[in-house]
Formats: structure tokens, sequence, C-alpha cells
């Protein structure tokens, strides 16, 4: 009879885990922030640490030890127990982020400025897409990047989809940061940003459902996620209205309206992981439905501190402990990880920057809103691993992409900074930016 | 080759038993207040119900589909790994409540009240402490109640220790709320509770030393429980007072500061799980320790909206579906059921207020701390659900005693609003009791 720990034993070393977890993302980030990075990028590389990439190398043995990933039952591995918590706890954290960020979202802002936005967006959707989908044309027969038995244009549309993401949610919160929310930059950069990840997510649906095999399951995930999309925001919005000015009126959000709020939102989460378009989609749209004002301000400050502070690590961790940068182990790999991130910051920087000088915007905000859309961030993380539990890429596929996404990240504050910096400082608003 | 569910396909039934969990837990908890009784009333009742006293009672297979406890890989079972991701969200949940019982806790009233405090506190777990023992002692031999394997003065400590808890985090938000902080009444029953809850802990951890077979490990846990509360409260606390101070000039706790608890916290419950006496005890500690202000409240308004919501009705859940009503299937199995109730509620309520009438207490305060003091609560859950997993209760005494907690604690505030609730409700402070 082998022994099989009690979940008493798991707990006991979650704890552990966790200590590991949060200051390892803590100390990462603080020497990022040292570099005026956010902190995401230092959750980034904190994960990617843990892993088999830099805790692995140095000490393969304790690695294995504090992050176990299979687990013996007599002759048979089973994924560790403690794998399905970090992962499991992981996409609460990743399903609440996204119904925050659905929740500072402002709609509005998209119509104002709706024709330069229009294009720097297309720009910034279709030049990477194509950029990706030529990368995945050239390199299907290479087995360490693509397996054999996905097809041609599942790759294509893949890759396509991957290198068209952008990180939305911290562009947003640069651009509130630095209180340029309702500049002309601002506005561009955060109607662009919407719009493209907005669109990346839809292709991302496509490509699941046709990933998927059958026609069926493409037309349940898509179906399916249109008509949620579509009630949520009609139907939805106005039977949460309700929740908005019950909240006015108490000047308050009591335990029973947080509850609500949270049994939706697993509801979405459940509901559209199941149709196969993923829990974070379900959330970001919720987030939209919500009435805004004091209800969306409560909620935010009830839920946001240990949503990015303790459970969002989790989701850097799984990701990075599935990262193993030591598979880029040839000349030719590395020259495909250096053309990749050559093809997603030119698809995507350089498009942009040339789409806003296209429709008239100065040099300076061009350049700021091509650095902010080139960053990739957790959205990235979070399609990259869709696609390996998937089995479209390849660990080695994986890492290229991880690397490409800390990398288009670790730049944009630098940039920005670079041509922006000096007209936010003198207004005395550059503070440090510490989002995802 | 067995199927074995890979960490997506647990993440999607998590979000549905996330749903499902806190949806009856709110639905019980708004029955449990429309009946004046406190949120932890719903909660305890709610976990039983989702457990095979109910929800497995109506729709077995709905039941098992719904909380699978065990996965089978080839021909063996393991422990599902979804058990394992609530056991481990709601250890995590627990620890963040104690943690914030302790923030919350006044040392300052203990001096106030001493004298009275000490002979009600003494009477509050002397009384049922013996009376625990006794029982323990009469039903040693009954296979259905204790197993043969453990010894009749672990059987009679442990029994003991359980009946002796009180639901302190409920008694003090009853006082809190009902604005009793600074009266007679509020510090002598705060100041009781304190002292008793934290004697039971002392005599579990007694006895989970003992029951560890070796002296060893008995020295272990209690020299490493003395020195961990001895250093925390003392170098720790001074080491830690600096947080409080840069919160007051920052006027902020910004993230890196509470990421900075929480990694205290995580380590705290390793190091008392680890050592043998519980992250519950650690965490409590800890909480004990932090600086108070400013700090506190901030720690308590980020963290608190996620604890009471989302983690902690976990740790219901998870008791609840390890509590089997219809284990108690004979009259004499609910005769032993109908005199433990009695036991506990003689020992702990009527002991306490026989002890404040013979200190000179007012008749109608000594039957309010009476009543206060004989709920059972969250704290009786978890000294049960350690007396489970260490194997020291049987499933069948484990029922009853859920039973137990759950009466105690619900004819807690009717007895109180029934004494004391004219004096309160004429001075307009009752208010809705919604906590643990």
């Amino acid at each position: 009879m082998p022994h099989i720990p009690s979940h008493f034993e798991h707990s006991v070393q979650f704890f552990i885990q966790l200590a590991v977890i949060l200051v390892t993302c803590r100390l990462v980030g603080m020497v990022a922030r040292r570099f005026g990075q956010p902190q995401v990028v230092g959750e980034m590389i904190a994960g990617v640490a843990l892993g088999p990439s830099l805790f692995g190398l140095l000490a393969p043995s304790w690695q294995q030890a504090l992050f176990p990933k299979i687990m013996m039952v007599g002759e048979t591995a089973v994924p560790h127990p403690l794998m399905t918590v970090i992962y499991c706890t992981a996409q609460i954290g990743l399903a609440m982020y996204m119904f925050l960020v659905g929740l500072e979202f402002r709609t509005d802002l998209l119509v104002q400025r709706a024709r330069s936005a229009a294009s720097v967006s297309l720009a910034g959707i279709l030049a990477p897409f194509v950029l990706g989908c030529l990368v995945a044309w050239g390199f299907h027969e290479n087995p360490a990047l693509f397996k054999a038995e996905v097809k041609l244009h599942e790759d294509m549309l893949f890759l396509g989809a991957a290198m068209s993401i952008t990180a939305f949610p911290m562009l947003a919160r640069i651009i509130y940061e630095r209180g340029l929310t309702g500049t002309s930059l601002g506005t561009l950069a955060l109607a662009a940003g919407s719009i493209d990840d907005a669109l990346a997510w839809c292709v991302l649906a496509i490509v699941l459902a046709s990933f998927g095999g059958s026609w069926a399951i493409a037309v349940v995930a898509i179906g399916g996620g249109t008509v949620y999309a579509i009630v949520t925001m009609t139907l939805g919005r106005r039977m949460l209205a309700p929740l908005g000015a019950w909240t006015e009126r108490d000047n308050d959000l009591p335990p029973r309206r947080l509850a609500v709020v949270l049994v939706l939102l697993m509801l979405a989460a459940w509901y559209t992981d199941k149709i196969g378009i993923y829990a974070v989609f379900g959330a970001f749209i919720l987030g939209l439905a919500m009435p805004r004002g004091l209800f969306a301000d409560l909620l935010q400050r009830k839920m946001e501190p240990l949503v990015t502070n303790f459970l969002l690590p989790m989701f850097f961790v799984y990701s990075g402990l599935n990262t193993q940068v030591t598979l880029i182990d040839t000349p030719m790999l590395w020259a495909v990880a250096i053309l990749i991130l050559g093809a997603a910051c030119a698809g995507k920087g350089v498009a942009c920057y040339l789409a806003a000088r296209l429709n008239g915007e100065p040099n300076q905000d061009a350049l700021a809103v091509g650095a902010l859309m080139n960053a990739r961030g957790l959205m990235e993380l979070i399609i990259l691993n869709i696609g390996r539990e998937r089995g479209i890429v390849t660990p080695t596929l994986f890492a290229i992409m991880v690397i490409m996404a800390i990398v288009t990240t670790l730049i944009a504050t630098p940039l920005f900074e670079f041509v922006y910096g000096r007209h936010a400082r003198r207004t005395g608003r550059v503070g440090s930016v510490a989002t995802q």
C-alpha cells in the first residue's frame, strides 16, 4: 500500500509554497520597481524563476521537493494534488482579476476617438496576426516547435492570435496612474488596446473551437460565447442595475451583495469554461456589465487586495513551473526566439506607431502608444497556458513565447518613460506602476 | 490507462462547487437571520446540508457527482484532488480568519475585570472539561463512539477540551455590535471568553502532543508552541511595530506591506502546523502581535471581505461533507447525543451563570454571559475536525458533537436577546449579528 499524503499534509506544504511564492514575487518585484518596471514584470520573472528554468537548474531536488508535479500511486503517475490546488486557486484569482479589469473598463472612451483607435487597433492586430501566421507557416515542420498532429491552419491561427495580444490591464493602469485618462494619448491607447484584446480573444475562441475537432464544438463555443456576451450586456446589465442603486442608497456594500456578485462570477466562469471559451472571458464580460459608481468602487476595494496580492501570483507561478527555458538549447532555436521577438515588436509596436502617425497623431504620442500596445504582460501568459493545456504549443515554443512576453513587457515602461516621461514627470504624476 | 482528469477539468468543477457552496451558505444564512440568528449558524447548517446528512440523502448520486470524495487510479482509491483543493483553501481561509480575530482582540479588557473573569472562565472550562471527561470515561468501550486503539486518557482529554470551547469570535462580535464593549457585561464576557478559548487550545495542544505517541513529539509541540507564542508576542511584536508607524505616516497600507503580512501569516501557519499545534493557533497569535490603530483597521478592511465571504465558507462545507448525521441511528446513540448536549450546556452555560452570580453580578448579566459562553460556533468545528483527522473521534461521535455545536450556537442569540434584548433594544443598538 503506497503512502498517500493526507489533506492535512498537503495543506502544510501549501502554506510553505505560498510563503515562497509571495516572497519571490515581492523580492523580484522590488528589484523590478527599482528599475522603474511595473509589478507584473517582477511577477512574470518570479514565476519563471521558481520553475525548472532557474530554481530547478540550481537545486533540482529542492525544486521538486517544494513544487512536486507528479505523485506516484502504485505504478501510476498522477498529477500532484498540490498542482491542482495551485492551478484551481490561480484560476479563481485570474477570474476575479479579469472581473475587476472589466469593472474598471470605460466603454465611453471607445466612442470618443473612434477613427484613430480603429486604425491603430486594426494595425495592431492585423500586422502581428499576419506575422504570427507566417512564422507558424515557416516552422510548421519543426517538431521542437509544433506538434505533428496539429493542423497547419490551427498553428497559424493560434500563433497569430498569441502575437496580437496586448497587456490591456497594464496599459490601462499606466494611463490611469500617469493621469493621462482624459488626454488625447490616453483615450487613444485605451480604446485601441481594448479593441485589440477583445478581437484577439475572439480569434482565440475560434481557434479553440476549431481545435475541438468537430464543428459542433465550435458552434457551442462561438454561439454560446456570443449569446453569453449579448445577454450579459443587455438583460444582465439591466438586472444588475439595482445592485448599484441599492449601494448608493445604503452608502455601503453589505456582505450579502458581495456574495451575490461572487456567485454570479463563479457561474460565469464555470459556464464560459464549460463551453470552451475560458473563464477569463466570462469574468471580464460580467465585470463590464456591472453597475458603476460607488458599487464598483466598493467592490474593487473589497476584492482587489487579496486578488492581486495573494491569488494572482499563483497564476504566474503555475505558468512559470511549466516554462522550461533550457529547452531553447540550439542556436537555431535561439534564432527562432529572436525572430519571434522581432516579429512581435514589428507587428505590434511599430505597426501601431505607424498607424497613429498616419492618422496625424504627434510623434511623441504615436511612440508612446506603440510602446504601450507592444507589452504582452499577463494576457499573453493566459493565452499561452491555454494553448499549452490544449496541446497546441510544444514546451519549447511555449518557453520562446514566454520570453517574448517578458521582453515586450520589460521594454514598454522605459520606452514610454523615455518618450513621455518628461511631460508626465513635470506634472508630478509619475508614480510606481504596480499592476499586471 | 485510466482517465485522470486534467487540472483544467478540475478547475471547471471547482467553479461550480464554489457557486453551490456560496449560494447555499447565503440562502441558509438568510433564513437564519430571519430568525435573528448570526450568519455562522446558517453556514454551519449549510455545510452539513451539502454533505451526506441532507443532500447526500436526497440525491446521493448528484451529491457524489458534485463533491466526489475519492478518485480511482487503476485499482487504488485516492482522495479526490478537489477535496484537497477545498481543504487547502479552507485552511487558508481559517488561518486568515483567526489572524483577523487576533487582530481585533483587545488584551487590555482582560485586566479590567480580572476577578469575575477569572472565576467565570475557570468555571466555564473546569465544569465542561470534567463533564466531557466523564462522558468519555462512561462510553469509552462503545465502538461506535470511541476507537479501540485510542487510549482512555486521550479520549477523556480530547472530549474535555472539545466541551470547553467557546465561540469567542462570535461572542466578541455580538458584544461589539450591541455596543456593549465598554460595559460591565461586555468586558466580563470578552475577558472570560478569551481566557477559556486560550486554555482550551492549550489543552488541545497537550492532547494532540500526547496523541503523537512519543513524548518527543509532545515536547516539540508544547515547547515549540510556547517559544513561538513568547517570541511572537515580545520580539515579534517589537519588530512589527514599524509597520504600524509607517502606515500612520503614509496614511495608507501599500501592497508591499500587505504582502509582508501575508508572508508572515503563511510562515506562522506552516510552522505551527508543522510542530503539531495547528495553523489556527499560529495565525491567532500573529494577529495578536500586530500593531493596532490604522494599520489593523486597513488590514481588516482589505482582508475581511474575501476571507469571510469566500474562503471561510469552504471550511464549513469541508466539515459538513464529513458530517454524517445518519450514523446516529439507534435510540441509544440519540440518548448519548442528548446527554452530551445537556452536559455541554450544564458545564458551560449553567456553570458560567453560577460563577457570575457568585461573584455578585446581576442576574440579567450572569444569564447573558452564560448564554454567550455556551455557544460553540466555528471554534468547535475546528477542534472536531482536528480530532477527526487525527483519528481520535469516530464519525458517529463527530456527528453528535457537530449537532451539539450547532444547537448551542443556535440557542445563544435568542437567549441573549431574551435576557438582554429589551435593554439593548431600548438604546437602539440591536443590529444583525453577522459573524462566525
